[in-house]
């Protein structure tokens, strides 16, 4: 099977206008006047971000809604995608996994509106690399941005905490998962996308790497602070029953792609109100200072320290 | 090294408008009215594209101009691209590595005008894994494309070619290289960026696979024969001194990142007198006829036939 063949027989059929029928090297896009494109990429290495016996179809969207997550974050309207896969040796990877791959790609395609543009099929000496490009339009200058929280904002997340660091926990046999939904969690997020929040929230990114961390990232790059009260993390019934034993894991662990806002206190309704029209849940889970880093506290207001190191700079 | 200093250190100093200094995940960009964008990717592969000990400045070269490649035989003017890296466990691609890779991209933003808007970092299993996507501009409905060759139209190539297969082989010990021009023109390729040859060719390509295998492709998607003749191929003089030995290496070999071009007869000296002024050779090489597949034809008129498996589909 060539490189061509591979392409046509799996690939083509996702593609869509501009993509030429991934028959040229390069793909052409238009934008609508006033519009502007936002551009986010992920790169997935097997036994990194996926593990080899994953379902194709959950590899596949696991892939794209990181990036549709990236886009949701800003508040952008999924729009065209470029892949980029480096297949390892062996017969693992053959044309009935790549078939699964392709069909949860185009399952994603349908529900979130976006399809395939361009992209390119290498070897891999070892492990299969995916690399995901994806681009989406915001009407200009309404683009979200984490570095626009301010002094006074509450914090609000999207969703609940932690049934994906759970769920990968649960595929390492650590953690007895009956229902399967913490294992789906972790295999297959749910990106926000579809919330308008321009004009409500002030700072907005999504939760990839866990919450600590990247409400350092809002507070290091809007120059604040923000305290989080654990008593107010969202979590569900699945995880709450796990937290006890793993609680570090749930409140350090990442994967989650919900969505971290920071809103003035004026428009805390509209937050609600928006979110609640879009069946998303949100909750208040701290608040946004002066001065530097994220302190967590526990139900009695003291700061939790974490064993992990890495967190210093916070 | 966390992947937040990482990135800092190398990659931010490549950062351009829109990028956010490479703080958010995801970047914005905009077009001017008129605009459209062209991309293209590509993913390099360490000892599948580029070799452990080339110099990692070429290796980064080699991966952008591979891509400016693209956006050069759509006649795109370069702008942005987001870069992905996956780097392996291990000594090899440390600190040093990577500041010589990322002034080797310096260079390149310098000369080609364009910045890095994003991407991603992660770990390989095994081996270095680079992808870049690229963004180019071209004047809406402007893209040059390999689907409109026309029957009657001459076949054309910008520079000369082989060099860059030669230079491989060079790279392997397997044939002389006294003053290295073969294995430079393998690793930094010169994309021709800069011509502007929208209404004079019909059809543009970049030869990436070779000449025939690309030659094969204009053809394929034109719906055209084109014939080629080996008389008429430009070689420099370092290719042409091992062109006995290594005819067929030469003739197959690719990399090369030459403009293939497809051209009326009443533009051929249109075509001829804008390469000229943009100091780029433009060499005649074959004709477009009506019907399937390339042929090339040696010096008394026979169709030469290769010995690589693969070529069937011509």
């Amino acid at each position: 099977m060539g490189e061509f063949d591979f392409i046509a027989r799996h690939f083509r059929p996702l593609a869509g206008e501009g993509a030429m029928e991934l028959r040229n090297d390069g793909a052409i896009l238009s934008l609508s006047a006033g519009q502007e494109l936002v551009l986010s990429s992920d790169t997935m290495v097997e036994n990194l971000h996926f593990l080899p016996d994953d379902p194709p179809e959950t590899v596949a969207q696991k892939l794209l809604r990181c990036n549709l997550s990236d886009l949701a974050a800003m508040g952008a309207k999924p729009y065209r995608y470029m892949l980029n896969v480096s297949v390892p040796p062996g017969r693992h990877y053959d044309d009935s996994w790549f078939g699964r791959f392709a069909s949860g790609l185009q399952a994603d395609q349908n529900m979130f509106g976006l399809s395939l543009l361009g992209g390119d099929t290498t070897g891999s000496p070892k492990g299969l690399t995916l690399t995901l490009t994806i681009l989406g339009t915001v009407p200009k200058g309404q683009a979200l941005r984490r570095d626009t929280a301010k002094e006074g904002d509450s914090v609000w997340v999207t969703g609940s905490l932690g049934k994906a660091a759970l769920g990968l926990q649960a595929r390492k046999n650590r953690l007895d998962d009956p229902d399967g939904t913490l294992t789906q969690a972790y295999r297959v997020p749910t990106p926000r996308v579809g919330l308008s929040l321009y004009g409500i929230v002030n700072a907005a990114m999504d939760i990839s790497d866990g919450l600590l961390q990247d409400s350092g990232h809002i507070a290091e790059e809007s120059h604040v602070s923000i305290t989080l009260y654990e008593s107010l993390l969202p979590f569900s019934p699945a995880v709450r029953r796990h937290l006890e034993q793993w609680r570090e894991t749930i409140l350090l662990g990442g994967d989650d792609y919900e969505i971290l806002l920071t809103c003035k206190a004026e428009r805390e309704d509209d937050l609600q109100k928006h979110c609640q029209l879009n069946n998303v849940a949100v909750t208040k889970i701290g608040m946004v200072t002066a001065g530097r880093g994220v302190t967590m506290l526990d139900t009695n207001q003291q700061p939790i320290s974490f064993s992990r190191t890495g967190w210093q700079h916070f």
